[in-house]
């Protein structure tokens, strides 16, 4: 092949790529999720992954591999034992490709959500909350997102990563190095610490996990600003870096995702404090301070960070339940934390709310939300909640533990919290596969569903009579 | 006080309840059931009720009379041995009462949510498949229901339930003699089980239940068609009854609860077949024409007939969340069936698929459902979700069953389906005052909320710009 053709070769594949990525950008993230787990999964299957220098059995490294890209931290191994130093380093890398693969796609997938534009909102879109405005001239309109813009919207998120990552690992290696751990093994545990927070996966490095560090609370205390950051998701890191000062200038979605978020881990701590002390094996004999730092933690990790101090079996059934909502709502839209998303919980609960206090729409913030975004919301559910009971219902059929805890595991994976009650770890094969296709639907399902639907809109040339049934 | 006095008196103590009751029809509804299970637990706690002739203790009586006037069937005695003759008939006659006064009022409540009338809605409404159309002149406008008409519905519910109980009850009366009881026994227990199984209910009046009929199939179909009229109901009924060969003239209410009715009903005999034979004790050893039946009989009462021939607690625990899900989602608007009912759960599923399929509007039966009502269907499904939710994390601290069997048995007093796996029967005291609030909320709450939100609607006089969060 002469070098002219060559080019025009690679000239066409990229032409194909984005063609492709802009007529269905859905479709284009569930290819590059699937893809990346491919190359994972036949990565961590061989030998100089595992510290054994043998092949790891195909359920297991698809099982990783799933759980890193969809920076889930569920495992069906010992993390810190398992894997040589060049698998952990493949894991390492795969969180932060996964991490900046969902923030990026979620994001653009975001815009065309927030695409179907009245003038109004054109405008607030076209300001500078909106992270797609930083590389390119106007927004894009709807579907048609270039890569040009997505790469440059990839470097944004890519720095963003670098920079708290770093910044929070720096402020970590004094904590691990008064753990008693080598300079390097210091230094690499902060890097894997930090990232593993702000990617909201949950991994942990070392033998004993979090066991050295429990009643650290300067490192704990960064492991939760990590997960936080990871998790409000990149549209409001973004509009907080430029305005962090100006709330006027937050979008709605900033907005409503900061307020949402916040009442659910308020409310999780306070549940935790009121659940938990009575029952639990866990929490008994802690003073007040202890508690409420552990009900905080416990509160932040539920919305998928997935570090966790405490033996989640050990739990209260009632807090298993509590944490079960907690997780199944998760963080915020386009963050590295999963679940259906603080924002399509909220609209849920608007409508009601709007309905009860008698209102023809639904406002938040002195906005209106239009009624297409609650039937987005409505879907987004009801898959969240098809998901986790099909999950349920299989992986049931493959264990013996108690329901609570098979329902716990399989919305830690829907949500990629990462948490466990012990059974993704005892699962066999087949159950591994249903957890981990639980993951990928719980991962990329949520993200792309929405800007699927939203993508999809065609015109109607006629309206059919009105008639409403009874419902309730 | 003199007669003339006393007729002013009455007049305006029935003026005052109809002010009342057209004012806010969703109160006087709650206010009505409230009356009729406070009558009910004065009348049960007395020596003359139990067949031991001495007082029945207050959590007890509450719960029954709960349970009997919510037709919900669940119990915290020993129904069959429990009660004397006039415990019995007072129990059988809360039931009837019950079940008029649910059928009444929800048909009320719900000509309220399809009372925001368009023209040709107008039209539908005034048609003969509106049982509110009967008794009176033009079709009442929202809120502005008169008593008279409530009477005249009432009785047309009435004469419906007494023809069919009755024809039911004949029709047993065979397989209950053959089954060798008395006479009198046979025809008591005829009319018993033939009002238990229409109102939706559940109890048995005699030792041992259904495990004399277990292989009586003309009885046991009997049950069903019993729950099944009881469960699609009232609206359903009475436009059946009046074009049952005619479906062009049935409303959309009618067509999308029969057919979501019908859909559930065939997935849950399905998923039974599917499900129970590989893991349970129960349907070990059937031939496939037993187990067929079983599973239909399973699906059938998982609606909210609550009878059951199988021990539920040996089920695996796939099939109790199977079972979880159908009884929350219930049966038909203004029936004796509980939980969301079909047609929220229609909604819903309407809403995701008009998004799905890309099109504005939620459509079905060539008709459009408007948004308000898909916010209604929002409402409900919420307050269902929080209210087992908080049912089952209250609950669990009173008990150390399994969690399944606590799940199940909150939805299954949530739902006024009755089946139990064991959990009901032994919680103590302030368990029991949690799971009637559950019925209570989960029968009344249902039925009045929709209505409530529906009369609520107040005009706004100003459109607030639109922005559109990220969902997802
Ligand atoms: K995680
Ligand atoms: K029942």
């Amino acid at each position: 092949m002469s070098t002219e053709r060559r080019v025009s070769f690679l000239a066409s594949v990229r032409e194909g790529i984005e063609g492709f990525a802009s007529r269905s950008p859905s479709r284009f993230a569930i290819l590059v999720f699937a893809s990346l787990i491919a190359l994972f999964t036949a990565l961590l299957a061989q030998p100089f992954a595992s510290a054994s220098g043998t092949p790891t059995n195909f359920a297991d490294a698809l099982f990783t591999a799933v759980s890193t890209i969809c920076v889930a931290g569920l495992s069906t191994l010992d993390m810190a034992t398992y894997w040589s130093p060049l698998g952990n380093a493949l894991i390492f890398t795969g969180t932060q490709i996964g991490a900046l693969g969902v923030l990026t796609l979620a994001s653009i997938l975001g815009t065309i959500i927030s695409g179907r534009l009245g003038l109004r909102t054109r405008l607030i879109a076209a300001s500078d909350t909106n992270p797609l405005r930083l590389h390119s001239g106007p927004v894009a309109e709807g579907q048609a997102i270039r890569l040009s813009e997505v790469g440059g919207l990839l470097a944004t998120v890519a720095l963003s990563l670098i920079i708290i990552e770093t910044v929070i690992a720096a402020l970590m290696l004094p904590s691990v190095l008064a753990a008693g751990y080598s300079l390097p093994d210091s230094l690499w545990y902060s890097f894997y610490y930090s990232a593993m927070a702000f990617t909201n996966t949950g991994f942990t490095p070392n033998i004993g996990g979090l066991s050295p560090f429990v009643t650290d609370y300067w490192f704990l205390t960064l492991i939760m600003i990590g997960v936080i950051l990871g998790s409000v998701g990149f549209p409001v890191i973004y509009a907080l870096s430029r305005n962090l000062r100006n709330p006027r200038r937050w979008s709605l979605h900033v907005k409503m995702t900061l307020f949402t978020w916040s009442i659910l881990w308020v409310g999780g701590i306070v549940a935790y404090l009121l659940l938990e002390p009575s029952n639990s094996l866990v929490f008994t004999g802690m003073s007040p301070g202890e508690l409420t730092y552990q009900a905080t933690f416990l509160s932040t990790m539920a919305r998928s960070g997935g570090f966790n101090i405490v033996d989640i079996s050990q739990l209260d059934s009632s807090t298993l339940l509590f944490t079960d909502m907690l997780m199944f709502i998760g963080g915020g839209s386009a963050s590295t934390a999963g679940g259906i998303k603080v924002t399509t919980f909220a609209v849920l609960i608007l409508a009601a709310l709007a309905e009860a206090r008698g209102r023809q729409s639904i406002e938040a913030f002195q906005r209106r939300i239009p009624g297409d975004v609650l039937r987005l919301a409505v879907s987004v559910g009801l898959w969240g909640a098809t998901t986790v009971a099909m999950g349920t219902l299989i992986i049931s059929e493959f264990t013996d533990a108690p329901f609570e805890y098979v329902l716990f595991d399989v919305i830690s994976g829907f949500a990629t919290v990462g948490m466990s009650t012990g059974v993704a770890a005892e699962l066999p094969d087949p159950g591994v596969y249903v957890l981990a296709l639980v993951m990928f639907m719980g991962r990329v399902g949520t993200v792309t569903l929405a800007a699927a639907l939203a993508a999809n809109q065609v015109g109607q040339y006629f309206t059919r009579p009105e008639e409403r049934p009874i419902v309730g």
